[in-house]
């Protein structure tokens, strides 16, 4: 596989970000949705940020409905009852459970005309509003259908990880359509037409029981409400994405099927990029798969950073038979690739 | 609360259901939905069988959707890799993860012109069919929507624990319409009439990271799509029901809003119900929820039996003020109680 990545890279930065507000600092901007406006390339970068450092306690960003406003609770470090080894999260020692995360993300625009130069701007696009959003929203993905934007994202709360709608026909204005999965589910991606009288998306449900980190499939008949829900794919033993699978950019029509850009992790939770291909009239068939990943973490700075050994994207266009693959590294930054169309499906099985 | 427990209690037992093959044994006939058709109270029982006994060893049926049949695989008590303390599951030891269902479950119609004498079917009305299933379908509820009784159901197999919906207008054919939650989900109950333009349901998902064992509402168009989903009742500190909640009958119209019979559990797991309020035009709405369950168990047969200590309702029917509710007594047999509307009512708080 050819992957020729941007000489840029990483093409945005915590420090390209302006903070929300004085009191936060920018720990990550990655993990970016991708849209095409005319032109232009739009990003819908997720922003992580940390309330100001503390050597002796971690704090924890938490967003509070009832009176608009983040608030941050302190958690020392020499507490017994937690477990601070994860930089992403405290969990509770006893169960093991994750009860807080240690920064809260929202979504931020960043625009460019060649790609690679990224203008970020000033202030959040979608910041954490509603009770299921107070511990953040993480990880859009952008479809285009029918002149609406419609941006699929995870909304963290200590009700769980569940999956929001929003819709935007200009990014300027954007509005919320409601969760439209429970938790726990993310890495919801729609497929960007209807296939035959219905709207489809994948997602990736994390049951408590029974049940691995798979792929599934579900329909829709007007993108708010969503049924018959079916697995599609699951990680596969002994290989790169041995522990969980879940949906990357927006399927890209192919003359050979729906082409799925989805990343999957191992034990060692690093994570890279691979493909599949499904039917075009009925996306719950599986064509092909690939052996091997597409992309995985070779660069410095995808190997180095906040959460090492991670590329994980969120958003592809396609331009002829090149695609450009927009990824966030380390959860740290995003970067930026290009790949041959023709030489990803030459590699599916 | 006057709760008058029926005389003729337990109702039906797993000696009264002939099994679904001769190799198998009914081990529980119990968690019933209930629908009312003409003068008939119609059960669908979730009927639970084990393979035939073995001292030295346990066995998990499995149904195989490709070969159509109910497989047995055995696994020797004396292998250290498994957990067969709990006599529901077999759990992985390193991780504690449940694997197996040590019993299969279908659903099968009782029938009763007096509520409290059944006839039960020869025959299984509903068994595992499709792969979601493989492991059993379990705890079903009725709702009668514009002349067809809907049935909600746990579709239990390896790719979780899911939602199933199927459909009959006469207890004698009934067909699948998918799955309509991804998992982990289970008690699903219906509305039993649109609300505005929407059809409601009650869900509890159970997530594995961030969240608790809530009820959650969505809406839907058609019965068969949902979204907008909203959290609606969370777990009790201190509580009976301190661990879990889940949806129980389908909700009853009163004057004072739906009311809501729920099954909640303590850490140590036993089970009881309870009941809330929620406004009749917006069911996101909670008036009101009682302090201590309505019913608990006490007799003798929900006291004993296959998992001790608990009272499990899937379904209910009103007449006048009586409410007449059936439910599973020690995830073995199935009991009924007549309650009082208003005395249900009158202890919400």
């Amino acid at each position: 596989m050819n992957v020729n990545r941007y000489a840029e890279n990483p093409l945005i930065t915590p420090k390209d970000v302006p903070p929300s507000h004085p009191d936060m600092r920018v720990i990550g901007a990655f993990n970016a949705g991708v849209a095409r406006v005319g032109d232009e390339t739009v990003l819908v970068l997720r922003v992580a940020e940390q309330a100001s450092a503390d050597e002796d306690a971690v704090g924890v960003p938490v967003y509070n409905p009832a009176h608009r406003t983040v608030e941050v609770h302190w958690f020392k470090r020499s507490d017994p009852h937690y477990d601070f080894s994860d930089p992403r999260a405290v969990r509770r020692k006893d169960t093991g459970e994750t009860v807080w995360l240690t920064s809260m993300s929202h979504l931020r625009l960043a625009r460019s005309r060649d790609g690679r130069h990224f203008t970020v701007e000033e202030k959040p696009f979608l910041a954490p509003e509603t009770p299921y959003e107070a511990f953040g929203v993480e990880d859009p993905r952008v479809a285009e259908i029918g002149g609406v934007y419609y941006i699929t994202y995870t909304a963290v709360s200590d009700h769980g990880v569940a999956v929001g709608l929003a819709a935007t026909r200009d990014f300027r204005h954007v509005w919320r359509l409601g969760l439209i999965l429970p938790p726990e589910n993310k890495d919801v991606v729609l497929f960007p037409e209807r296939i035959g009288s219905h709207y489809y998306l994948l997602h990736r449900p994390a049951p408590r029981g029974l049940g691995e980190l798979d792929i599934w499939l579900a329909e829709s008949p007007n993108l708010r409400a969503w049924g018959n829900h079916r697995f599609l794919l699951a990680p596969r033993k002994d290989s790169w994405d041995s522990l969980r699978v879940g949906g990357g950019a927006v399927p890209i029509r192919t003359d050979k099927g729906w082409l799925i850009l989805y990343h999957g992790a191992n034990e060692k939770n690093e994570y890279a990029m691979g493909a599949c291909l499904v039917d075009l009239g009925d996306p719950s068939r599986v064509l092909a798969r690939s052996a091997e990943p597409i992309l995985k973490p070779e660069a410095l700075y995808e190997l180095a950073g906040f959460f090492r050994g991670v590329v994980f994207s969120c958003g592809a266009w396609v331009e002829g038979d090149v695609v450009h693959m927009y990824y966030g590294v380390a959860d740290e930054s995003l970067a930026g690739a290009d790949l041959s169309l023709r030489d990803i499906l030459d590699s599916l099985a």
